[in-house]
């Protein structure tokens, strides 16, 4: 299994955003893109991935490519999506999970509840510029990547994810796009024994 | 410098499209997606590409990372970019361009007339799913990539795009989407001298 942490710090908690101004809407354009970025391929869902997104640190959306249904490649319907679940946030007690349309699920979870979940299912790798370089990293069976939507964390988020994080890495020189960086972690994983020219 | 000559089928040769339903108009959210991953960093313009939109092979907009202006992140400010270039095509004769803003031409060139031009600049690549694998590709300096939007070429461009590639490469095991492939491709480069654990 493959997991994609996308930490939004701008993206809003009420669902009564417009659909036709997503990129005014905290950036929730990138953040659809992140998700379709680690969900889908050309024609299909990667089954083998979960995607959370962590709202200001007050609620998490968890996608499961599992389960999902009505995920597709364009950024309204993904919002749609994030809508519904934003929607359902109010139901969500605890840490306890809202399943709010069929493979997404919302709770009341955090940065630090969301990683202290994961560490379990295997390592836990943060994306970073200034990271080491992904050819040190062995590609690992089953990572959870980390990492940041248009803002870099804040340095409360970088304690905490240095506490649960395995490795720091660096997929390349260029400072490059949330949604680019999972579609490179997704090739980095799928190439796993290719050799490198 | 990299270029990236990107096939669409379905976008529109006619301005007069919605920009609040770029899915809805032949997939121009997916094309504004690709210029993005094609010319964008995270806070910046990769000034050393140049991206071409080939539109039913009647229309064809270059994009010039070291010119450009008006290009951000979000589809819609992208797809306004494409409308004034397709306003302006009108005023473009045979083969020559027409400049419809800062770093932005269009012409009436179709998909043979562009990799004619492009194949004295370097390598011509094609990306494709039954490509040999990228591993087998020695990181070229000046290479053009080609590319098909959601769907697969058709038997026609097929014949062109053999006639003028060097090679055919797959960038993984997995059919991903035009965007994120260019990402890939970027990245490829963006390592070239890496060493792959």
């Amino acid at each position: 299994m493959r997991q994609f942490v996308v930490v939004a710090h701008d993206a809003p908690l009420d669902p009564d955003f417009s659909l036709s101004d997503l990129a005014g809407s905290g950036r929730l354009d990138l953040l659809c893109r992140c998700l379709n970025a680690a969900l889908l391929t050309s024609h299909g869902v990667r089954e083998d991935v979960r995607a959370f997104l962590v709202v200001r640190d007050e609620a998490t959306i968890r996608f499961s490519g599992r389960e999902i249904r009505h995920l597709h490649p364009d950024e309204r319907s993904t919002a749609a999506l994030i809508r519904e679940a934003l929607s359902a946030r109010e139901d969500a007690v605890g840490h306890r999970e809202v399943e709010s349309t069929p493979g997404v699920y919302v709770s009341k979870r955090g940065l630090d509840d969301v990683l202290a979940a994961v560490e379990a299912d295997g390592p836990v790798i943060q994306l970073h510029e200034d990271g080491s370089p992904v050819s040190e990293l062995a590609p690992p069976a089953s990572p959870t990547f980390v990492l940041s939507d248009h803002r870099d964390f804040t340095e409360a988020e970088a304690v905490v994810v240095s506490e649960h994080a395995d490795e720091r890495i660096s997929l390349g020189p260029e400072r490059i796009h949330a949604d680019h960086a999972i579609a490179v972690a997704h090739n980095y994983l799928d190439t796993a024994g290719y050799s490198r020219y």
